[in-house]
Parts: C-alpha cells; structure tokens; sequence
C-alpha cells in the first residue's frame, strides 16, 4: 500500500495495473486506409516529400514530427529516490515524464534510457540521434555528473536542452519564493536564503536565485556550508562556494538557519524544529524531499508564515512540473536553439503570476493541475528566447519567427 | 503531379499536406488527469513499479512500453529509389515505416535516423539504447553494408531484427512465386529463376528461393551473372555466387534469361521485350522496381504466364509490407529474441495461403490491404520461433511462452 495523503489510498494492485503494457502508445496521424492514402502517406508520395527535404533541410522541422519531439533521456543513476536503479528500471519514471509532456504541454515524447553512464557516450548517443528529434529532457542523472551532462549537450546539440531535475525544480521554487515574499511583503532579492542539498536541484535552486539577484544564499551538502577551499566538493559545489555564503559562515546547517528567512530543502534529510524555531520571523519554509519532506509541514508551520512541500498532500506544493511542460512548449514554438537563463527566470515569473491573482499563504503556486500554467509559461518563454537570441546559432535550417511575432495558447 | 495510376491524380499539394508535421503522434494509455491518477501512474505510485523491475528485470517487458516497441532505423543510404538522401530526408520514409507497423500490425513504432553511415557506430548507438525498445526494423540501407549491419546487429542484440528491403522483399518473392507456380502447375523447386539485382532485396531473394529448396537460381548485377572469381563482387555477392548458377552461365541476362521459367527483377534497371520472349513458355516474371517496373506488365504478360510488379497500380503487387507488420507482431508476441530462416519461410508460406482461396494469374499475392494477411503471418511467424528455438538466447529476462501455447489474432 502507498499512502497518498488526501486521496483515497492507492493500492500496488492499481498501480501496476496502470502500468500494465507501459502508459505511451504511437498514434498515426495522417490516413493510411486505402491505396489512394498510402500513395499519398507512403509511395510514391513521400518521395516528393523526402526530396523537398534532401534539397532543404530546414523543411524537416515542418513535414516531420521530429522538430516538436522530445526525447526523455536518462541513464538511471538518480530515479525519483530510489537512486542507481539502471535504465530499464528507470523507464516507468521516463514514460511518466514523456506523459506528462503530452497531456501538460501537447508536445510529443518519447523516452530513450541509456545502458551507459559515460557523458561521452552520451553525447555521443545524442548527436548520432540528433535527426530524430527536437529538444532534449535529461532526467535523474546523478550529481555531479549530471552538471557535465547537461553543459556538453548544450555545447553539442543546436536544440533545446534542460536537465529537468535541476531547472524545473529551480524555476518552481523561485516562483513560489516571489509569492511567497510578496505574501509576507519582503523584497525577493532581500532574502537571507539557506539551501540545504547540493545535488542536481540544490545547485540549480542556488544558481536561479543567484541569478535573480538574491544576494544572501548559503548552500550546504551533507558535510556542511559550501565554503571555498572546503574538502570534498565538486567542481559545481566549488563554483558555488565562491558565489554564495557572503557572511562567510562555517559549519552546518544550525549556524546557517539561524536568523534566516528562507529554507530550501532539497537534501533527503531531516531538519529538527528547533532549527526551523530558530530562523528570523515570518520565516519561509520550502521542505522539497520527496515523498518524506525535512520537517513536516505542521510542523513548520508553528515558526514559519508561509510553508511548501513537494507533495500533493499539503498546500503549495512546488514541482518541477509546473515548469517543464510550459519550457519545452515555448522552446520550441519559438523555435528557440537552446534554453537561457532569461527564459528560465521568465517561467518562473510566469507561475508565479498564475497564482498572484489570488494569493495567501496557502496559495503561493498554482495548482499542479492548473490549466492557466503550461500555457502562461510557453509564451513567457517563447517571448525571452527572442529577446534573448536564443533562436542564434550556426544552423541554416533554424526555423526562426520574428521578434515582436505573438504566440497564442 | 505525382501520377499514381488507377486512383485518381494526387497532386504535390496534397502530399505535403498530408505530411504538415509529421504523420506520428505520441499517445498517453494511463490517467494522468487528476492528483489521484498522477499518484499512480507518476510519483509516489511509479517507485513501486521501477523497484519491482530493478529487483526483476524482465518485468519491464511487462509495465513499460519497451519490449513491444520497434524502432525503425536507418541511416539514409538508400531511400526509395533516391538513394543516399540522408538521415533528415529519410525521415518522412521512416515514419511511414512506423505508421504502416501501427496501422497493420498493431506494434508501437518509432523512428531513430542516425547521422552515421559507420557500421561499429550504428551498433553500438543500438546497444546503448537497447533497454530503450524491443524490435528493430532496419530500413533504406545501402549495399552491401545492409548485410555487414545486418549481421552485427543480430549478434549484438538480443531481439528481432531484420533489414525489411532485405527480407520483407524476400518473403513476399517467395509467396508470390509459390502461388504463381500453383497457378500454372510446376514445383517452385524445380524452377530455373533469374534474379536481376544484387543489391539489397536481390541478395535476400537469391538466399530465401535457396532456403526454400529452389537449386537453380541465378543472380545478375550491373556488370553480369555472379560466378566464382568475377571481379568487383562484394563479400555477399562473391559467397552468393559459390551457391548459385548451377549450369555456370557467364555473360549478362540475355543468356541468363533464355529458357528461363522464373524472372524476379530488383535492379532498378530495364529489360528489352526480345529478352523475356526468350524465357521458357508458362514464365513468370516479377518486375519490382518502383515506381518503374524492369518491363511494363502489359508487355511482358504478351509472354509470361504470370505477371507481378511492385505497385498498386497492376494485379499482383508484392510488396515488403505484406510481410513485416506480422512478422514483428509474430516475433514479439511469441517472445523471440532473433528472426529464424522458418520463421521467414513460415510468413512466406502465409502470405501465399492467404491467396490460396481465391487463386488466379492475377491473384497470387492477397491485396496489400487485405486485413487477413497480418494475423496470418503473425501466427506462422510465432508458431515458427516457437519451434525453431528463436526464444532461447543468453537472457534471464526472456518473456517465454511454451510450445504450443496458443495464439489468437
């Protein structure tokens, strides 16, 4: 039996049921039921088709469904919580997010789980593929590796590439952060922020915040502050070390929560209440682990004014789904050629202004389910990656729309 | 303007309608439309699901889409009759490939175009995605590397794969001609048969007329009959011609093709009228270049008995198609981790049965829309792994059903 909270229970029975011959199926869109059909779906019809494209790459992204397709890839190394589990293992989890791209952004896609873990071979993988498809969403990919990864798919592919597991989860906490500020009528960039966890998300919730101009962050991993010249870190938790903790605090995370405003958890631990009784009034409290999250909301919310979960159990639940569907979406509508920081700050203001209309401090993000989100965060994104460029790269057939074109949803 | 015979006109308009972004879609099977259904079918429910198939591998067969998935791969050597048009313009083909699979066979199919002619790279991309999928249809691949491709996939991977212009070629040749033979009353062993073309599906159909216990087959490419020893032959051509032209012919087709019985033409070239004139009385000959047969139907039925061709616009179209789509439904419904000779000869035998009923000059090939050739084919080609041992291979996870075990279409 899995407990699900608020929801009536749901037994192992059901879910294997619903997992019963994988949840994607391939649909035909065009008419293949007679010979008229086929000769126009088929040959010698296609050859025209083929041609057109052989004498004019670009005409690809049109007369094909690779140019909207998203390839789900993972190597298995980091699934949900349950870690190093393979690719096979893994693939229930990549189905789920191509499903999940379908039914939030319309967009179609399909997972490929690699039976390798060399970021070489992946790339490699990749660029051998790139025909096939049109944006990249890397998934449960252990840290640090997974910072390599993403950096060298974005060097090597002209198309959109995001490692979900760090931007979505960042572009969602920093929205939920705006309205949770504005709830409690402090300024975003003000904040004293402690990010506790150092893999894929704590680096990336780090880095967006840094980004959008919060000038106090203290990140710590397992062993502590992120402090420069500190012993075991990688070379992103170095990076960060020199970019955060401005008060130069050491130690662990008591030291750095006391007198805090914001605590992000995305760390698989616990945090005791009287750390969370510690920090500055009207304390925000994000506790991110899945499905256990640091300190129980009720918890948490005996010392802090607002408080989220990344469960569906509790109010303001803060997931990296708010994000995805709505970036791929806008991405590659715009015909974008990689993912900027500006169109990830974008998503995030984006969801946040879904939920600003009717704010409280039990509704600072929108609902996971919220049909106003995907298509708010497309055309959020849609309209950065022209401001930004990110439609510039060396590839003839970019299929570019003029800055200033409007993008319905 | 596309001219397409019988059917009325299509024009290139319509052709490019019909491809305005892609002929496939992705479809979601589970309920992802509220917290409850997300609980199951994505997180927390999907943990149970990957930690079932972490623990047992083979049970991704069983909850992912994978194992009954085909991935339609080429390289973009040899599309069609254009040739080397590249992996992009390959594109529109394969999806073709994979609409014709879902369409007719009932399988999931995507396509993967791969920016790599190198054979050690095709492989090896196939093997690092293999927990990705559980078939593969190879497609539109040169010669002579098909075969080398061919070979090193099938020893690579533990899963049906076969190179459809090879084999889905081969098998319908060799239905045709078992009923063209019925039609006219001699044993199809007994046949001297001419095949004109040493690329791809001349190659295949030389091996299965073999298989099949004909003896003499003769073979032609551009520069001549196949013997031992003649310049400019490739591997597969030099070992063909060790097993084939038991009266040691040399020359070019005229002499080939004097007192013949059996004409089977995959060359993309012409034959002069004088030429089939001079074959055996009672001859059948099968002219399957597309879109322009070796000699026009009505032409050569001045002389032969039987006639075939490779489009819809004649009687007797034989086609690959009517053989794949059960092929892979066979192959995977029954669990088998390789295509066997029988279970070719099997599809071949239910192809032609299928026809059997009905039988005429020309009828000998069912219609290539006709709904009862892929159950057929499937349930031969299932029966046919069954007994040959196609299951039985180095893997713990094998999906096994036992001899005998029933299967329905």
């Amino acid at each position: 039996m899995t407990a699900i909270g608020v929801n009536s229970p749901v037994t192992d029975a059901e879910v294997f049921a619903a997992h019963e011959g994988g949840k994607l199926s391939v649909g035909v869109t065009t008419a293949f039921h007679d010979s008229r059909a086929l000769s126009i779906a088929y040959t010698p019809g296609v050859a025209t088709v083929s041609t057109a494209i052989a004498r004019d790459p670009g005409l690809a992204d049109r007369y094909t469904w690779a140019g909207r397709l998203v390839v789900v890839v993972t190597d298995g190394t980091a699934v949900l919580g349950l870690g190093d589990v393979g690719p096979a293992a893994a693939l229930p989890v990549m189905e789920g997010k191509a499903a999940l791209l379908k039914e939030f952004g319309g967009l179609n896609a399909i997972p490929l789980v690699l039976d390798t873990t060399d970021v070489d071979e992946i790339v490699e993988t990749l660029v051998r593929l790139r025909p096939s498809y049109g944006a990249v969403s890397l998934e449960d990919v252990a840290a640090p590796r997974c910072f390599e990864l993403e950096d060298r798919l974005v060097q090597a592919l002209d198309c959109p590439v995001m490692h979900d597991d760090q931007h979505g989860t960042a572009i969602a906490v920093l929205a939920a952060l705006r309205n949770a500020c504005a709830v409690v009528g402090r300024a975003v960039t003000r904040q004293r922020v402690v990010v506790s966890g150092a893999g894929a998300a704590g680096v990336a919730c780090a880095r967006i915040l840094l980004a959008a101009g919060v000038t106090d962050v203290t990140v710590l991993d397992s062993r502590g502050i992120l402090v420069p010249g500190r012993a075991h870190m990688n070379q992103a938790k170095a990076a960060l070390a020199g970019a955060t903790n401005p008060r130069g605090l050491r130690g662990g995370l008591a030291g750095a929560l006391r007198g805090a405003d914001v605590f992000v958890g995305v760390s698989s631990s616990t945090v005791p209440e009287e750390l969370i009784a510690s920090m500055a009034p009207g304390a925000i409290v994000f506790a991110l682990s899945n499905p256990t999250p640091e300190i129980r909301p009720e918890v948490a919310g005996r010392y802090a004014a607002v408080v989220g979960t990344g469960g569906s159990d509790h109010p303001n639940q803060i997931i990296n789904t708010l994000a995805s569907p709505g970036i791929y979406r806008g991405a590659l509508d715009a015909g974008a050629r990689w993912i900027t920081e500006g169109m990830k700050l974008a998503a995030a203001d984006a969801i946040a202004e879904v939920a600003a209309g009717d704010l409280a401090a039990d509704r600072i993000v929108p609902h996971s389910l919220d049909p106003r989100v995907m298509p708010a965060v497309a055309s959020a994104v849609a309209r950065a990656a022209l401001e930004d460029g990110a439609l510039e790269r060396d590839r003839p057939d970019a299929c570019r729309l003029s800055p200033g074109t409007s993008l319905s949803y």
